[in-house]
């Protein structure tokens, strides 16, 4: 992948012990003074200490942000006064160096739950860290996979577009997908552009984006202690986001979407990546219900991994989804062919829709018969190594 | 398992050559003019014909049913107007050698979905069925037997207590538990009793003994389309309701915990029974949403299937429970030993522990330090054994 890095951002990765593979295990991102940013965080109500402490920092700095620091091998949840303590004395200790206040810098960790993060292997790490901070694109792929813990790749997309003779440029990082490790938590997505803009703006925009993206994919259901979503603008390109609302908005979620789609593809175990296409729902939160309740359900998920067009499951997980639903207009499509219709049996080709559930990716079609809104669905199969990867960890 | 059925009743089972195997797949119960009935089905906005049949006999003949008619094998579900066709035209046909109306006979159906129901295969057996039906514990046993589907053993549970010398008897059976195959749905239960009640005693009593046991457990928190529980009294005991509302009401939820039980025993490719002890919530409901939760996260269900003492996935899963919590309050033991502390980690011995979860049945409790209310919730482990189970079928 060739692509030009927005404005404005210096990156670097190193190595401070806290993975036990000894792999890279800190990522730094550092954004020009007065850089604004935006973040969503995880629903769960067990949150991890980063995401309390990056919570405050932003609120305390109102959106402007210098530093990034990442670690990986320790998600710091579960951990009490003492985790908070250990994120506030990695945001002090950078933001000395940078001689800024502790607020502007956001922390995030991901990695084992319930173990005190050793906060001090993060601080000997930073000084190394910040001076080795570039702009060239080396930089941010390390910054990329130091993030990673059982990613078997990194996850990069990035994105442009030209007004008035001047780029705007985007670019993304993510790491993860729900809790895919045996107490490894997390999704984490860091998102940089030179665009200028309030973190009004970029809150809104964001919204949107993880709306159309992370919050369409579904791995096993689980929700992490630890997800963050990360947008900084350096304003470097001299492009105001007024003038560029609709263009700006489109391509971040064009990121979003393409590192989405990258975290499916390397869910734990999955064999197969399925495109659930609600069509014909009432509203679009109404889609995303229903395609929750069957991309959550163990039983279509398996049939998924054994490439059995089981409409029968599919169906039962639409009608115990909480949509109101009609069950008799119910029609699903494997492809082009027709597997239910009206909620009832159909004849189709079962070799050919066996071959069809055989790619590594394919869409499900349903049309609801009850509105027009519409959603596309990422998620995978269930697999009996899904199931290995999570039983055989031994605490 | 030495018990007397209660006075009144009728069983018997044969072999109409629905189930592929050629093992019994039709059941019969037969109940004197005038007992009463009360039924609850799944929540399930897809439902198989017998319960859209079942549920208008059950209103037309006012709680009174004379005849149970369950076939295995085929759900009769998804199979549109046939499919209700199909259902009358069994009822109709029991009722006529019943000499009685339809609306006195309910019908049950398990097995695959979306199968058009072979229903002549049922009445050719009807004449025989009825005939040889009988008041021995082996009749019914074979009832118990021919509604199984996956089950690898039939669920049969007995209660009795004394009044005034007079013995009150509950037995019931049950097969199943969510959707535990592929293409195969469903929990059925048939309970009946000689007590003497009308449909609403009956309805309240079922209600409560159902929301004590069924609707405290989860496999794979998938919901059947044909979820049956049907309470049928004799009165033959010649003991009214009235006088023994509450023995009654235990008896009742003890059956239906036993059975429930059970089903959970028998779960697909499960290796360990699980029970959630949820204490200290603000409310029944909010216990059971919380430990549908745990019970239903792949990731803790997979952590059980590896002897894992996992309490971060635990905690996780509480906090997306949807429940308002306090993490902090929260406190986790398995069996006696503490392994999370007010929301964060607590050194405990993990030998003891790992092995603690290799026994096939163990408690996990948990304080939310919210309230007063409690439940205990059964559930199961997440194995490879299961993903085979359901994947490695083919349509």
């Amino acid at each position: 992948m060739s692509f030009s890095l927005p404005e404005g951002f210096l990156f670097s990765s190193g190595t401070a012990g806290i993975k036990a593979s000894g792999k890279p295990d800190v990522s730094l991102a550092l954004a020009p003074d007065g850089a604004s940013a935006a973040a969503m965080f995880t629903r769960n109500q067990v949150v991890a200490a980063p995401v309390t402490v990056g919570r405050e920092h932003l609120r305390r700095s109102r959106g402007k942000i210098q530093a990034v620091i990442v670690n990986a091998g320790n998600a710091n949840c579960a951990t009490g006064a003492h985790g908070v303590r250990a994120a506030k004395v990695v945001c002090s200790a950078t933001a000395k160096v940078l001689g800024t206040d502790a607020s502007h810098v956001f922390p995030s960790s991901t990695g084992i739950i319930g173990v005190l993060l050793p906060f001090e292997k993060i601080v000997t790490a930073l000084p190394v860290l910040i001076a080795s901070a570039n702009a060239g694109p080396e930089a941010f792929d390390k910054f990329a996979t130091a993030i990673m813990t059982t990613d078997t790749r990194k996850k990069i997309a990035a994105a442009e577009f030209v007004f008035k003779k001047k780029t705007v440029r985007l670019v993304g990082a993510a790491k993860g997908a729900g809790m895919i490790h045996p107490n490894m938590a997390t999704m984490l997505v860091y998102l940089f552009t030179d665009v200028i803009a309030t973190r009004r703006e970029l809150q809104l925009c964001l919204k949107n984006a993880v709306d159309q993206s992370f919050n369409n994919i579904s791995i096993d259901g689980d929700t992490s202690t630890n997800d963050t979503a990360l947008l900084l603008a350096s304003g470097k390109s001299g492009v105001q986001f007024k003038s560029v609302r609709k263009q700006f908005a489109a391509a971040l979620a064009d990121v979003c979407r393409s590192l989405a789609e990258q975290i499916i593809r390397d869910g734990e175990g999955a064999k197969h990546v399925v495109t659930l296409k609600i069509q014909q729902a009432r509203s679009t939160a109404e889609a995303r219900q229903i395609a929750s309740a069957i991309a959550n359900s163990p039983l279509v998920k398996t049939a998924w991994a054994g490439c059995d067009p089981n409409w029968g499951r599919m169906l039962a997980a639409i009608g115990y989804s909480g949509v109101k639903v009609k069950p008799d207009h119910i029609n699903i499509y494997l492809g082009n062919q027709q597997i239910c219709r009206n909620g009832a049996a159909h004849p189709f080709d079962k070799v050919h829709a066996h071959e069809y559930m055989k790619q590594p990716a394919y869409d499900i079609r349903f049309n609801l018969g009850l509105g027009k809104a519409k959603l596309d669905f990422l998620s995978c199969d269930l697999t009996a190594e899904y199931v290995h990867i999570n039983a055989d960890y031994s605490t």
